[in-house]
């Protein structure tokens, strides 16, 4: 049977949802190793809209969810619909939005803390020793969540973020690069938090999806 | 020199925008082979909004240029802005919303008829012999465009919209296929035209790119 992989979104941008490119090349390395795939996404409001153009917030209220489906192309449920039974590991693709509608950590920093739903996943899926992929800025709400486990994580170069959160934090200089918490079976990659050529981002979240299956 | 590549955007989600998959493979692509590239849309509001979770119209406004900046990571430029002298040729990524936002061949289907400012690169960009890379319903609009140069061009599986705008269909059965017009150097392949797994989709723009980049 073919291994069973829940896809958390958080929108649909990087600066207010999921990175688009991260989450793509997600589905892209699981659809290339034939696994059966399904994504979720809170049924709320996003924290605020950005215009990407500029930078600026604008006035506009999105869902999460609705705004998930483009990069799902539809196919996607609710977060609250995602039972740790159905699946053998969770992969959560970064973006600034995952910080900002999935925890307040883009606005506090060091004393955000991270959205009951979101929060309540992790910890099932850490207790079922089921492998927790996470890329860019996730690891940082993971360690937030599991902090006192003493898990490894990396966001790419030094943040203190990790340290405050009592990870222990693993630098990887390069994108294609990942930290891998066996143990805790947590598999890290920092994507963008670089500013690394996107095909060499390819490679960082293709090992990291590779290694979650392998710990499966 | 490396070869200087113009991408056409036309919003965020295949509904009503440019399909962002095959927006991030295309980039993807471009960058693996060193290309440099530059990302455009128009400045104008889209047809309309989609939801993509209940695909139903949404009462919002929401502009091309705005929304393709988070395919773009906010490195775009108006469509206006497209000077033929600085780029060797121009892909298209696919996406309902191609033929909705550069075209309204989406609602009139044969009697259709494509943007005055897409309709002017293209015949530009024909006459200046630099190819075209067109994606999933994106060769309809430019067979549409050059329906008096006898121009070879794939949707995939028969469709009857390029007959009727005097083009060559030729069937591309599967997603990994790319149809080639060596004498029009316009070069196509169906990706989401066909339901296809993401990976095949991936091969076929990959093969794209790389054929766009030949005929340089």
């Amino acid at each position: 049977m073919s291994k069973r992989i829940a896809v958390i979104l958080a929108g649909c941008g990087h600066l207010d949802g999921s990175e688009i490119r991260e989450s793509v090349l997600t589905l892209l390395e699981l659809d290339r190793n034939e696994v059966h795939y399904e994504i979720f996404a809170p049924d709320r409001n996003q924290h605020h809209v950005i215009n990407h153009l500029t930078n600026k917030e604008a006035k506009a209220t999105r869902n999460i969810l609705t705004e998930s489906a483009r990069l799902a192309r539809g196919q996607i449920q609710a977060l609250s619909e995602l039972k740790l039974a159905n699946f053998d590991a969770l992969i959560i693709p970064g973006g600034f939005g995952v910080a900002k509608n999935l925890a307040d950590i883009a606005f506090k920093g060091k004393a955000g803390t991270v959205s009951d739903d979101f929060k309540e996943l992790i910890i099932k899926f850490y207790l079922a020793k089921k492998p927790i992929g996470a890329i860019c800025i996730s690891p940082a709400l993971v360690a937030n969540i599991l902090r006192d486990k003493n898990i490894s994580v990396t966001l790419g170069m030094e943040n203190e973020l990790l340290a405050a959160f009592g990870a222990n934090e693993i630098v990887c200089e390069k994108p294609d690069m990942v930290a891998v918490d066996l143990k805790n079976k947590i598999v890290s990659t920092p994507a963008y938090m670089l500013e690394g050529k996107l095909h060499k981002i390819q490679e960082g979240i293709a090992s990291l999806v590779l290694k979650v299956l392998e710990l499966c």
